[in-house]
């Protein structure tokens, strides 16, 4: 199987997997796709270690790393500390969460402030040193256009830049600043995401940069099956980006009990909220969201704040969740994409590369018996 | 090109075409697809006329109807007059619609009330009668499973009978009823339409039929392109289902100062709203459809009310924006998917069925390439 994504990148199936877990990466690149180890809310020591294990493990194959350096946040500029930071939570929002966990039996222990809510100006250029002290074969950047020393720095390194765009205004000016790849995605990808579905952005995008410059474009958006990964290659894309069908392969560190609600849920148990990070994601629907888009609510808090309101209390519901308290269980929830209503096992990723690369090539024949007379 | 639905419908091409146009269905269906006349807001002989033209115009080719009748609205059962339910309209609505047109420099012109906005319990009936008069391939139903007497009349006339959907739950309601072909639209398309994106709905609703019946499902939501149809049917549909990109054909009788906003548009441009029949349904958006979508919107009324509020007014500007009126032009909207952002020209609807062909064959190239070694 070749499409250009593939001579760039090394690989045999134009499948990049993008997670948190450096299994899934490790699994999905030695299976024959294109592991993205999202190094976003790691700290330099712990991504050095990840991406040690990674090298450990896929014996030179290729991998990248996902380093999201959002064009704005709260604080850019000042170089804060967290601590620093979780000074601008205003209280209601405090109060606003510690109600909301109460009228579901929860109560949330005082704790450090969560250091992964960290957005320094410094950390991203620490992240990507340590990153290209290993073999890394794609940087992507999420939330806006990459910062120029993140540019400067693939150029010189030779490796590919990719940049996250949900609209063809963001995917015109990534390619002007610079990027190599472009990963379009649809209002149904889990996580960060605009309003535009994957099967209008694709060609929107592709035909907007065209006056530019070839870029390739990677579709992103509900793609949990061979056969959206072959749609995504008609709609004229060079690959497909996925995310969301790795949250419940056998390798992935989602939540047990999170692993559950996904594999129940449909494709209408997402919802499109800012009440995890500040900005619109993709998530399942629960207690925490609805309350966040009630008419009570004070409204998210930009980012980085509201995930320093939202991941302790979060984290600390999955534990409870875990142990199968049910007013957590209520409100547990994770990002994910509309492509959950066809994630109904649980497998070895490897297993996923294999089935979709399978039904990827069915996809293909029965749009080629279509045409044919 | 063939497919289960070729057969079916006795067409070259897997491309439906719906549209309140007479010119467009016939155009569709001599070009090679199938047109649809949507037949809603029809008294029975208005659609004895436009189906006694299509018929002089299609020289025996096959083309459908699409009879809406909703499983729910105001008044069900009680068989009212329009000047019946127009009393059930609150005052703070009409002066909601008042205020909103003032601020835009628009008064209303006081009118009998509008007609299209009747839904009795017999008018399906009727219209039925008149659309068996003629030889219709397809028979379409919008807005839940289809009446009884719709489903046992198309069973004894030996027509299909299509019905559309927006969520897997509502398609194995229609299969059990016994539909014999789902149009599953998604969130990106024009007028009513569900949360869940093509790229999502279409895998998910095949899956979930699977078990009950082999019945062709259509892909809608979105396409405008061939490309689209093509990505289509590598999910697995049987063909397309397509509205929005007939609405800026020469043919179509889309108002002229809409059309040029529609060209205008980006897929960014549009709003799913219930501000215009009650119901969720997407188009452009605009004053009108931010007022609804606002703070101090007082609500969209049940269906049919909220057509009789919102059709004459909307119908009003739209012959106010014609003549130049910027308060008009501001409120002017229509329904129209988010594949608007891929409407750049004015084309004759046969081209436009030629060039999806073409495009649509190169799209299945382009896939067959990629899964080549």
């Amino acid at each position: 199987m070749k499409t250009p994504i593939c001579e760039m990148l090394g690989i045999e199936l134009p499948l990049l997997a993008f997670s948190h877990c450096r299994d899934v990466v490790a699994a999905v690149t030695n299976a024959g796709g294109f592991g993205v180890l999202g190094a976003s809310s790691h700290t330099p020591e712990q991504l050095e270690y990840e991406l040690a294990w990674i090298d450990e493990h896929v014996d030179g194959r290729p991998y990248g790393a996902d380093i999201v350096v959002p064009e704005k946040f709260e604080g850019k500029g000042q170089n804060l500390t967290v601590e620093q930071l979780a000074e601008r939570v205003p209280a209601d929002r405090r109060a606003f969460v510690d109600g909301l966990l109460a009228r579901h039996g929860v109560r949330l222990p005082a704790e450090p402030v969560w250091q992964g809510g960290g957005m320094s100006d410094t950390i991203g250029e620490e992240l990507l040193d340590v990153t290209f002290r290993h073999p890394v074969k794609l940087i992507a950047n999420a939330l806006g256009v990459p910062p120029q020393y993140m540019i400067d720095r693939a150029k010189a390194e030779g490796v590919p830049i990719a940049a996250l765009v949900g609209a063809k205004e963001h995917a015109v000016k990534q390619v002007n600043a610079g990027v190599d790849i472009l990963i379009a995605q649809g209002t149904e990808a889990g996580g960060h995401c605009g309003e535009v579905s994957t099967m209008v952005l694709i060609p929107e995008v592709i035909e907007a940069i065209r006056p530019i410059r070839e870029v390739p474009v990677l579709a992103a958006g509900g793609i949990v099956t061979g056969r959206q990964m072959a749609a995504a290659i008609a709609l004229g894309a060079a690959g497909a980006w996925t995310g969301s069908v790795w949250l419940t392969t056998e390798e992935a560190e989602t939540a047990p009990y999170t692993v559950q609600k996904m594999l129940a849920a449909s494709s209408r148990d997402t919802v499109r909220s800012k009440g995890r990070t500040g900005k619109p994601s993709r998530q399942l629907k629960s207690a925490w969201t609805d309350a966040w888009e009630s008419p009570d609510s004070p409204g998210a808090l930009p980012m980085p704040l509201q995930s320093l309101v939202s991941e302790p209390a979060l984290r600390y519901v999955d534990t409870l969740a875990e142990k199968g308290d049910s007013g957590a269980q209520e409100l547990a929830t994770y990002w994910v994409g509309q492509g959950v209503g066809l994630m109904n096992r649980v497998r070895p990723a490897r297993d996923v590369v294999y089935e979709m690369a399978e039904d990827f090539a069915e996809a293909a024949e029965r749009l080629a018996l279509a045409v044919e007379d």
